[in-house]
């Protein structure tokens, strides 16, 4: 086979490759990331790159307009290589930078700490305690064994059920203890049921032990490295999962994972995401990885599974069986994870296929599980997951509500990183009036956020939105144009963005995203109502999740995708995920307790419930059909004399 | 260096060395062994060799007699090769054949069958069990995930306190369930306190599951390969262990093990032995190694200390520190055992550095743990243990009684193999009147057996020996002589010997022996004097451990080794080791029941006891100082008209 070098711009990457390959496998052999939303398959026309020279054969595509394809656009995934080459990846279709930090989390929704020890709910008792023993050196009236002496002195200090200690750590004691006089650290790991005497470091290591909390998003993974002396965050980090490449969505990764060798290599991505996060931690706060002893993650059920490397295939099928709601705990380093060899790497529980450890973490963080009155719990992203109930009861759904929040599905929609708009205000005439962009600078897309912001002022400012989300053709705005596939608005010109293109939004676009707005309230309201109750009988509803965190209420009331409640009753979570697997990290308590709700939790699938079929439409709205259920919404309109 | 050429005969074996070897160490290197009490300093004389051919330097010995240097005879140990060489190892330096088979022990003491299960004090209940599981696939209604499917249906069956599952089973899981239509059969392990999910295989295996159960001993390993689920024996094995090359005995073992290369050197020997067991074993019973899932071991601190890879150096010095009592329950395949690969390994646990699992063993076969009256139990061998006790309470004390009984440190002593005198008739004037020779065939020396009834038959046949152990010089018997040692008894002329020489017993053999003997029997007096009982309460006194095996009670009386108690109240328990960690490998009860008395056996040291050292003399005759502890053996001296 000739052999071809495929040169990477602006990356200035140069890889070399034979046989026949397309230009997103020469992508990925030179380890330069190109968007694939849908893994690869020439569906979601995201990973349009620009061929510079050389030749190649492109599939034709309807994801490209004619301008594109005459600049030289071509979708990477499509497209192959007869030659040499040099390709740009277009702004549009690179991630770039890492997420949005979480620090703000932290101190806008308030730290763990709240939750843990004095004035908490839950107990401090770590899943990774160190103990420092100066045991009694033996003597011929005290000549029980290393181990049962340990052991011994252990039970004395605190009362400890079960205990284990691993033939490696026991081949090093006799020496180890007599080496620093009887005085040694003990690292005591939670691991199921049972106590495990993880590691024995002699002399007195006790004042230096972390852990780490993981949130294993599909789309972004954050983790905090936690002083489990002090409950203290001393680190927080995130970045994109890697997975991205192999397919945007969960449904996606699914089916690339279809054979052990594809799953081992979405693994090793996130494995080595979260040792990238872990390294970055340690080196933040200046932390030996050796005293890094325990890490439990939060995610959804097919992240825990790719994570830990169980086939995730029968998620996706009817009747959507996990191979494991509830992995062991096991080494860390037996996954790959980089901390203390000898630490242990544990998972929140899961519910259900659709319903991940996050979800148990987000209900926990909420103290709805504690409370009398019901309350509902939302968040809110490609994958919506909904849960209703109180101490007593817990109820949960998921409504698939697509991509369109994170940017999937629109023309111009991104996710929430450098260049998205993320505020938009208008003017009477639906006149763009002011908008910021993420990080600054010219704006390359819009972001979920955004994308809300745009249609409620459009909604507000009148005239150029049907409620049923069509655009109005005799708008007398000059924004309103004809497009290629209908009618279209441009929000930004193209002499004013970073790409030199229109920034639009179309028709279709519009109806992609009132299906996704419209399954999240609607599953909300199916629940409701399938236990008798209405939105206002609710004490709070909490909204959790990496997008709902940059919501705005009176907005998402607005275009009708959260209920029409009072402000105050809606309290943000923040990333209930890292957020709750922390509280868990410093709490036994609050494990059995997030056990205990993972267990409790009964999962209802609406897509076999009639009425959710049904009346699906009634809320392909603006805000809904039954502009009863929005009264806010009725009186802004009506202030603003604007028909409804 | 120089390259040397070395060949052993008969084996035939050559081996290369270069550099300075000593003839023990090029033996190492061929894989031929050769007798080596002491671990090669020189100090037991166990090694003689002969060499037939070539250049070699000896160190003097007081060892060698004047003949055997003419002969040709060194110590292997303490001979260095300077150029190529033809060495002979004479009968008495091999280890021949294998140890006695222990079938006769069930049929001689019983099987475990009647510990456990219908009218044994054990409910059935092995530490390894499979269960076949016919799981309801899943449906929309039940899609409960995979591993809490199978837990649920385990659950269903049994009641399960704790479980778990391996990451590499886990990994495995959705595939098998679904390529087996959701019949499969899981191994459930005692692990601990809790239950793993060891192995899960594709239908119904169930009607195959094998456990073996092990005695670790000093001298000779024994395996017995257990169908779990009928509890027979179907194959049992013997082997020597041959650590025997590095020390004969517990302390020379440690000695030797004084770096993590020579531990490990000594750890690989027994799980070879084992290893070897274990493939003769599934071999005759024509059974699949994949179909055995469990080895419990039974040995003494040290042995299970060697096994696993735990430094035994503290326990042989005071305050005598064992590094663990209980060692964890690992994968089989962690200690280099090969059973099935996820198949797990226990340990019975020890009491104290000189008592270890198997006396507890030995303790939960006899009964004595299970009865109102007290009883004694004793373990006869170099390392002599002796337990007293009843339901309530059990003491314990360990009587180092040297290696007499296996031959060691008498001139023509030897193990209980091919070629030894086991048993042994005198008439009047003690003229040997016939013995018994192991397989048959020309005697090569003494086995303990055949040492103590020849100093029965002695005593009773008068006038040879004093009651102090002293050979009467003016005894009428040709067979009494001035040796090189001062007076010697030939017991069989070297024409008629295997070995061509003389088989005698010294003076100092018989000051040995007396030592021996009265080492066991003075610490089993203080035992039970320190509690306010005489011999005569004691319910039982029973026998076990492998020279115990081959006893005769009124010879051993005879010589004062056994208290003077009527003969029906001893009973022989046989391989007490194995046959308890049988029972506790086909019995979690009888498992709870060993640890029980481990944890209830008080251990008491009787090296520091003043009674003990002060009158220990007194059991250095023959059979006592005071002959009213012995009141038959008086009425049989007396009728034989010997003086008392």
């Amino acid at each position: 086979m000739p052999k071809f070098s495929v040169q990477f711009v602006p990356d200035g990457k140069t890889v070399e490759v034979d046989g026949p390959k397309t230009v997103m496998e020469a992508a990925e052999l030179a380890d330069v990331y190109v968007n694939a939303l849908c893994g690869g398959e020439g569906m979601c026309g995201r990973c349009k790159v620009i061929i510079r020279s050389g030749e190649v054969r492109a599939e034709p595509t309807a994801h490209l307009s004619r301008e594109e394809i005459r600049d030289g656009y071509v979708l990477a995934c499509k497209c192959y290589l007869d030659g040499s080459a040099v390709v740009e990846i277009p702004p549009e279709s690179r991630l770039e930078g890492a997420p949005r930090l979480t620090d703000e989390d932290a101190l806008r929704f308030g730290s763990t700490r709240v939750l843990v020890g004095e004035g908490g709910p839950y107990a401090r008792d770590p899943l990774s305690r160190k103990v420092l023993l100066s045991l009694p050196g033996p003597s011929l009236d005290d000549n029980v064994a290393d181990q049962e002496r340990l052991y011994r002195e252990l039970r004395r200090q605190r009362d400890i059920p079960v205990m284990q200690m691993g033939l490696v750590q026991l081949k090093q004691l006799a020496e180890l203890l007599r080496e620093n006089e009887w005085r040694v650290t003990a690292t005591l790991g939670q691991r199921g049921g049972t106590i495990e005497v993880v590691e024995v470091e002699g002399g007195d290591t006790s004042e230096r032990n972390y852990g780490v909390a993981v949130d294993v998003g599909t789309t972004t993974v954050v983790a905090h490295l936690v002083d489990l002396n002090t409950s203290e965050t001393v680190a927080r980090q995130a970045t994109y999962n890697s997975q991205i490449q192999y397919g945007e969505d969960i449904i996606a990764r699914i089916m690339f994972a279809n054979t052990r060798e594809k799953l081992d290599r979405l693994s090793s991505c996130v494995v080595r995401d979260i040792n990238d996060l872990i390294a970055g931690l340690v080196g933040a706060a200046d932390v030996s990885l050796q005293d890094v002893t325990y890490a439990l993650c939060a995610g959804n059920t097919t992240m825990i599974h790719l994570l830990v490397g169980l086939t995730p295939s029968a998620i996706r099928l009817e009747p959507y069986v996990p191979t494991a709601l509830a992995p062991p705990v096991v080494r860390a380093a037996e996954v790959g994870i980089r901390i203390n060899p000898r630490g242990l790497l544990g998972c929140v529980p899961s519910v259900a296929c659709y319903v991940g450890g996050d979800v148990v973490a987000d209900v926990l963080v909420s103290g709805m599980a504690r409370s009398e009155k019901p309350s509902m719990l939302m968040d809110i992203g490609t994958n919506g997951e909904i849960v209703l109930g109180n101490k007593d009861w817990l109820v949960c759904c998921s409504a698939s509500a697509g991509p369109a929040f994170e940017g999937g599905g629109i023309s111009c929609g991104m996710r929430a990183t450098r260049g998205a708009i993320e505020r938009l205000s208008m003017t009477k005439g639906c006149q763009v009036a002011s908008y910021s962009v993420i990080g600054g600078g010219r704006p390359t897309g819009l972001c979920g956020s955004g994308l809300i912001d745009l249609v409620a002022e459009m909604m507000r400012n009148g005239g150029c939105l049907e409620r049923n989300g069509a655009l109005t053709a005799d708008h007398e705005s000059q924004r309103m144009r004809d497009g290629e596939d209908g009618l279209e608005f441009v929000v930004v010109p193209a002499s004013q963005t970073g790409t030199g293109k229109d920034i639009v939004v179309t028709q279709a676009d519009l109806q992609n995203f009132i299906r996704s707005k419209g399954a999240i309230y609607h599953a909300a309201e199916c629940l409701i109502e399938h236990f008798g109750l209405e939105f206002g009988e609710l004490e709070n509803i909490y909204i959790s999740g990496g997008f709902g965190n940059y919501l705005d209420v009176r907005e998402a009331v607005m275009i009708g995708l959260l209920p029409d409640c009072p402000v105050e009753r809606f309290v943000f979570i923040g990333n209930g995920s890292v957020q709750g697997a922390k509280t868990m990290l410093l709490s036994r308590q609050a494990l059995e307790e997030g056990e205990a709700i993972a267990s409790k939790m009964t999962y209802i699938e609406l897509s076999t419930d009639p009425k959710f079929m049904n009346e699906y439409t009634s809320a392909l709205f603006l805000p809904h059909t039954d502009i009863e259920k929005f009264p806010s919404v009725r009186l802004e309109l009506r202030r603003r004399h604007i028909e409804v």
